[in-house]
């Protein structure tokens, strides 16, 4: 960890590290609880952090305890997930590993005793009572307190109002005891008075079920709703409100709501108000400067609490999962050196806002009050809050040094206590932790106190390092619409397609347009009288045609080297990419799709050309076969001839796309049928093809009925191949009939085919119900279930059966069920007025045949809306439980264990999408190999398959099973030419053909 | 190059370099024309080995040269070869390739005639008269001669007459002029008195069309026969014959050949008769032994001329191909220290076996003369050999020195000597040539004088080094049926399998055999009085059984560890290479194939076992989708349920196994349904699949008619995979029948159908006929064409059809079409009287219809056996022209240019094999890409795909474009299950997953 040279080193250094010098002195002899040799805890993290195996398998078991609550459950995760590193654990563990399958009654409460334990030395108090006298006992000792309600994850507006009332409960409780502790303590005493004696730290995650980052406008009125009882309350008792910060994706409209609090009128003088700031985000120091301009255009003083933040893993992770640019700064040292930034910004406007350091690092500190006292303020004028339960000799020597001190204190039972245990479990034992540094490795305080900002420029940061590696598939990122000016694009688009709808699209063959003499009408299903537009209906005779232009110029197509047709398809991507809003309005209007899924189905369409011309490439040069000196042989993969695709609505882009990108790269012509319900779009990507460059006589246009185009197209000789994707009947009916060989017929005719599905989503005790259920609603719902991969079957292992459906009604019914041009809707309409009355009939049996659990509100209007339902004690034979819908209906069963589980889920004709919410490992093994599903999810959603990572498609009724999206997927457009060269002549080959 | 520390040189090593430096000495001074500076070909050999690309290019040019007969052919080659090498020719060369298109017609005769010039170099002369000139110059210069006619490949017994009738005008113009040279020159005196002074080599591969080295007890006599007139001549003549070696499959017959001679009457005393023996075959020294020992006990003197051997990158690269032992040593040096260990034992040996030492190495020389005075022997006792044209001044040190010296004299036309030239070509400029080492690059005489020994100890072989390199999948080796035990083991197995036929083979289901009602005869086609034994015929109720019994049994059999269901595979892999001379054995018997096809049947089958099992492990842990971190995500592999398969006849165990063993390994339960005419290779292969560990409810065994069974079987809905080789007829209606789904039916039914071909050959202006002829008449004939891969229509180039037609009768003429169980038989019996009699009805049809250029004879006898023939001026649409006949049927076309003959060759129903014989570089990069045909060879024949390196299968009406044998058959007996597993818990993702 090299220190770069001190002529980098900042002025005021030697007085940091003077301070830091004075603050590790005062450290020393006091008792370190936490970082001692000695107890079990000290020992587990000792292990942990030098195993990184044990460390995962051991906070994931403690992750899953609070939820076991038979001792035989105990027992079998605690050896599924210790049993492979017991020699990690000291003989005690070990031995009642060994016990515990005959001794489970009496291994499993010990353990989870222990735990327990463990997990309270974090947690200030269960109940307002057991936190009064924790406030009290801190109160003793110089420190002022935070108090954080340890939520779970609030998944319904029951939950919601459950966390509220607890605050409500605690500011009482709290109010009216502190002023039997006496006078204020030092740490509530600021140069200029007492400060707040009563702080209550705000998740916004526990005030709002569903918290729309997509539609802030409606969010953050519901939640200064939800909040406004709480800040009357503290107002009342001159307590400080403090809005804490979560996951970047609320970053936002965490913002907003603070800001709003600043502005309105009620909360305009009181209570005092705080927000926590992370300095890990890239975005923070933008984000305080407009806080503090705001503030003092305002004349509201507020509190800032800064912190490193809590989430770096997180937000990495799921930047890189989305392609989206890092949120945070990409090493620890950068996001020290940010944090000083903002010690500085704060205190420059210590006449607007109040500064409150959440940082158990020296160095941090002493800059603090370094800084602090360069401006003149009273060191005494900034707060410094640490958790409770950690850093203990951190808070006594700022005590000592008349520095004040606030402890953050979580207040709650072990369930949610627990994920915030592992939280301080990860960060405790992280390679990159001030205290892992400070107590157990040993580093020195040289170091310790060294300027970060010196480092920063010293090292390149490991996300520019990651970028020169060798370019592979990376999935076009989403739009991020949880912001502001990327929402508004969006409205932008819809507007003005809106203003370019109602145009023709008459069939093109071999270039030519057609004159159709019947059109078929596209509507806007959430509102019929909308007319997107219309497309004419091809004839039999021009099915025939167009096959017969693709047959004349498929062989040229065919020649063309794999290169050049896949550098088409790649600038067919960058012409949806660069038009992907107007594609995703079109499909709002088109196809009733919310935003976000009209988004997805736009970048998988990009995804689909730049994947798969990225595998033509790799297959172009060929596979070499098994190689003898002497032979050069390879197998080369050439294409079939015509291809007709046959495409379904739902994805309208995605899905023609994908099935025409993966024909037109391998070399064969295409004849695209689009569905009905969605010519308009599919006219647009047709579109884009022509201007991609394909040449005309390669792709061709006839929109129009199944029975005829399709079937048309199905039963020509010349058709070599068909891609379909669509229902279970017309894919069989396409399977027989592409099998008959005609007289003169050139090829056997392949048929890749993609059909339903009846999907089924296990929940295993042990699940984590703060993910699982908001998954299984998204997966039964979203899209109004019109997926094939949408979740239909839920089943629920008995042990937390009564729990799920406790929680699952009202989880859905956080489900906005509206129009999909609002950004704010989760649940569109169905596809048109048929689906519609079949799926309300479908419902309508379902109500008489088994329970109606649920059933959500659909707007007025002409709309083809279905409610959303869920039904449970649904008959295993029944169709609700056989057939698929298609639609917004969720069957609930309950398994008696994990095996009937399995088998009930395996129970279908179908074999399309399944999953599994599970914390055992030995469940989670089992449905790896025992469910039969060609998409298996484990612990998320169903629906989603990406590009490259998720290859999709069934088999049973689903499929025939291939993949699209996957490495196999060209092969099947493909016929492969094996060529062996004799390259001896002579006695003599080349050098370089020999193995 | 290390020398060995001097403790390991021998004895006389101070004595042979002595002599050594003595010769090296006295060749100084000496004109050097081959390796002096001067001169095109010094530039052109120096460009050579300085850049190995250039050399193959050039090479292949030259060799190609003699059969351009037109100048636009031959700048067309020109060009291809040496177009992106020009850079290494001089600027004249260049500025001709650059002229060369506009004006053709002045390079090619110029460039023409510097090749030939430059060939002419290395040939005495192309007449009797040319050579005798040569040869009386020779004499004048002290050197004695031997003189070699250069032939053409022999490939009708025509040629072979013509090439007796040459040597005999050899013989007589030497012999005639020979007394006219004057007194014998210093090289024809020994010290026993004037050796013979007219010496002849004879390449036995130019005796006879096809020499049978399977049946050596039918080839010998054929070329004792051929040899008598030359032999007499030269014993009239007082001439030694001298019995060249070729290549190390001749060897065997070429010393078998060559006791005879020792041994008949006529020979006995005369003529003079010697042998070449190579130093570079492992065999040799004994070899060598027991020819002296023989020659000792007939007390009969000979002569051995001891080479160091000529095709060592053949032998080995041909070694390599087929999993043979090198019979070559790997390395240089340990054949030149063979070459002084066959030295000496030629020299202990003195008072029997003349020496005569054919070699251009100053050490190897010098050695044989340190050796032969150590024994007491006058040098001139011994003879060097070397060739004409080449290392004048080794001859003329060694003269200088009193040594006697012999020129290799070749003799003949430009055609055959282009062949001749080139191996001169490689040998000049091997990186291991001894010319080269010392008149290029200059190596140090104490190194080139260094004993051989010394090295072979110290550097291990690079043999050794290679069986180190990580496993790959390797072809099962072919029987070399060249060797005697090897032939007599085959025998044997014959008899043996012989005196256990007639049993009977009931169908086998659930491991029960049933009692049938009917029963099906398998007879011997060449003999069909001779039964095999009798299969029993299932029912369509016992299809279902056995059926209804693999659905219980397979999901047991899919969740077996892939590893195991790999080694029970490899296990019967094993088993039947233990019995492989049975189980050919039982092929030749069964189904008519020759030995070496029966052999090669087994192989095959073993081969599927082995690579299929890799193949599953490679498979077994899934493919890794594209990654993120927080995710794990993996597609699997997993079986498809019960598996019919439904085999041929013609590749009664291969197919049949490759079919069944794919299905097996990945998971499905198999119903097996042999050929009515193999059934008892079947039961035999039923067998060995219980045997290696196949459950009994995993295999089942239901031979009987295939429109009752097979039908039976590929309707049934639970049938989910139907693998299928056989006819197109058949082939289509199980695509169509099995694409029907019964409600009910779990799975959509996959079919891997494999049907016929109509198979096209290319020769192009610029073949070479010599290898092209033999390889149409195997890959039409072999097995009576009963071959899917056979070819049948040969498609020439006009500016060489009428060669080729000339050629072709004489070469097919050249087949034994008799009983199989006789090695010599090249084509056997076709399968059955309706194929007798269909094919008998073809043949007449085309006799009719087109013209007949040849047909074969077929023993007498009640044998299926059908006439091998040949037509030509076939009309392209006849039924000649368009119909699989799956027999000895070849069809020859006239195409104008290659354009029309790839037309020509693309124009059929099928698309399974194809193939080209060319040395135009363009042409073969245009059959690469424009060929239609699953499996397409070049310079080479068309039949004989090997497991692995020749993926196997078409498309059109011959497939659905899969391929037996190949990385992505077992995929299409499997259905992929994508696995995603969400990693992330409480932010935290396991360090191994991210990317």
């Amino acid at each position: 960890m090299p220190v770069a040279p001190s002529s980098a080193v900042g002025p005021l250094q030697p007085a940091v590290e003077e301070l830091g010098q004075r603050i590790f002195t005062a450290m020393e002899g006091a008792a370190a609880p936490l970082f001692s040799a000695e107890g079990v805890y000290a020992r587990l993290m000792d292990r942990a952090m030098r195993n990184e195996a044990f460390k995962t398998q051991l906070f994931r078991f403690v992750d899953v305890v609070p939820t076991l609550t038979s001792n035989a459950e105990f027992v079998r995760h605690m050896q599924e997930y210790l049993g492979d590193v017991a020699g990690e654990l000291s003989p005690v563990l070990k031995g009642g590993l060994a016990l515990s399958g005959i001794a489970s009654g009496l291994v499993a409460p010990a353990v989870r005793a222990n735990i327990t334990t463990l997990a309270r030395q974090f947690i200030a108090g269960a109940s307002p009572a057991d936190l009064v006298a924790t406030v009290r006992r801190l109160h003793g000792l110089g420190h002022a307190a935070t108090v954080d309600l340890l939520g779970e994850v609030v998944i319904t507006d029951a939950e919601a109002e459950h966390y509220v009332q607890r605050n409500l409960e605690v500011l009482d409780a709290l109010g009216a005891a502190i002023p039997g502790f006496g006078p204020p303590c030092a740490s509530d005493l600021a140069p200029g008075g007492v400060v707040p004696r009563l702080n209550l730290s705000i998740k916004i995650s526990a005030l709002d079920a569903r918290i729309q980052t997509i539609a802030p406008e409606r969010s953050v009125p519901r939640l200064v709703a939800r909040l406004r009882p709480i800040l009357a309350r503290a107002a009342a008792l001159g307590a400080l409100v403090n809005l804490d910060m979560e996951s970047f994706a609320f970053k936002d409209l965490t913002l907003r709501l603070f800001t709003e609090l600043l502005r309105a009128p009620e909360t305009a003088a009181s209570p005092s108000l705080g927000i926590a700031i992370q300095a890990y985000l890239r975005d923070s120091e933008a984000d305080l400067a407009a806080l503090i301009a705001e503030a003092r255009r305002l004349g509201r003083r507020f509190t800032v609490r800064l912190v490193k933040g809590a989430y770096w893993d997180y937000e990495t992770i799921l930047a890189r999962q989305r392609g989206w640019p890092q949120p945070v700064w990409a090493r620890k040292h950068e996001s020290d050196a940010c944090f000083e930034r903002m010690t500085r910004q704060l205190l420059d406007h210590a006449d607007v806002v109040s500064a409150a350091f959440g940082t158990h690092n020296v160095r941090s500190i002493a800059h603090a009050v370094v800084q602090a006292q360069r401006r003149g303020l009273d060191p005494r004028a900034i707060e410094f809050q640490m958790l409770f339960g950690m850093a203990e000799p951190v808070k006594r020597a700022l005590r000592s040094l008349g520095l004040r001190v606030r402890e953050y204190c979580p207040c709650g039972d072990l369930l949610p206590g627990m994920a915030y245990f592992v939280r301080r479990l990860l960060e405790n034992t992280s390679n990159e932790g001030f205290l892992r540094h400070t107590f157990v490795d040993g580093v020195g305080r040289a170091q310790l106190l060294a300027d970060p900002a010196t480092r920063v420029a010293a090292a390149p940061s490991p996300a520019a390092a990651k970028a020169a590696s060798p370019v592979e598939f990376r999935n076009e990122p989403p739009l991020d619409l949880t912001r502001d000016n990327v929402r508004r694009d969006f409205a932008v688009a819809l507007k003005e397609v809106r203003g370019s709808l109602g145009r023709d699209h008459p069939p093109v063959i071999d270039g030519r347009r057609t004159r159709p003499a019947t059109w078929i009408d596209s509507v806007n299903p959430a509102d019929p009288a909308e007319r997107i537009g219309r497309a004419g209906s091809a004839t039999a005779a021009e099915a025939d045609a167009a096959v017969a232009a693709a047959v004349r110029a498929q062989p040229a197509w065919a020649r063309r080297p794999a290169g050049e047709r896949a550098a088409i398809l790649e600038r067919a991507a960058a012409i949806m990419r660069q038009r992907r809003l107007e594609l995703a309005a079109l499909q709002v209007l088109e196809v009733g799709k919310p935003w976000a899924e009209a988004d997805g189905d736009v970048t998988e369409a990009i995804d689909f050309c730049v994947y798969y011309a990225a595998e033509m490439r790799r297959l172009a040069g060929g596979v070499a076969n098994v190689a003898v000196p002497g032979e050069s042989s390879i197998t080369h993969y050439g294409a079939r001839g015509v291809a007709a695709v046959i495409a379904p609505w739902n994805f309208p882009l995605a899905i023609l796309c994908g099935m025409t990108a993966a024909a037109l790269v391998t070399g064969n012509a295409v004849v695209m049928k689009p569905a009905e319900q969605s010519p308009v779009i599919a006219a647009r990507f047709f579109d884009i093809l022509i201007e991609a460059g394909v040449p005309s006589g390669v792709i061709h246009f006839v929109p129009g009925p199944g029975e005829e185009v399709g079937a048309r197209l199905v039963a020509h000789p010349r058709v070599a191949l068909i891609a379909f994707t669509g229902s279970r009947e017309v894919g069989l009916k396409i399977w027989e009939t592409a099998a008959r060989t005609a007289p003169g017929q050139p090829e056997l005719r392949k048929v890749i085919c993609e059909m339903g599905g009846k999907n089924a989503l296990i929940v295993d005790s042990g699940a984590d119900l703060d993910e699982a259920l908001p998954a299984i609603v998204h997966s039964a719902f979203g899209f109004a279930g019109q997926k094939c991969s949408a979740l239909s079957r839920l089943i629920v292992v008995d042990a937390v059966h009564d729990h799920v459906l406790e929680r699952l009604a009202g989880c859905a019914a956080t489900l906005h069920v509206d129009r999909p041009e609002y950004a704010h809707t989760h649940v569109g309409p169905v596809i048109d007025a048929t689906a519609q009355r079949r799926l309300l009939a479908t419902i309508d049996e379902g109500a008489r045949s088994a329970r109606l659990l649920w059933r959500g509100d659909v707007p007025a209007g002409s709309g083809f809306f279905v409610p959303p339902a869920i039904f449970t004690d649904v008959a295993r034979d029944s169709r609700l439980a056989r057939d698929e819908h298609f639609g917004p209906v969720l069957a609930v069963f309950r398994a008696a264990d994990f095996d009937e589980a399995v088998a009930l889920a395996n129970d279908s004709a179908y074999a399309l999408t399944a999953g599994l919410f599970s914390r055992s490992p030995a469940h989670i093994a089992r449905a790896r190999e025992e469910l039969v599903a060609g998409n298996i999810y484990i612990n998320r959603g169903i629906t989603g398959a990406l590009v490259g990572r998720h290859p999709f498609g069934g088999f049973r009724m689903s499929g025939g099973g291939t993949k699209a999206g996957g490495p196999d997927y060209l092969l099947h457009f493909m016929v492969p030419r094996s060529i062996a060269e004799n390259v001896l002549r002579r006695g003599f080959a080349p050098g370089d053909e020999e193995a």
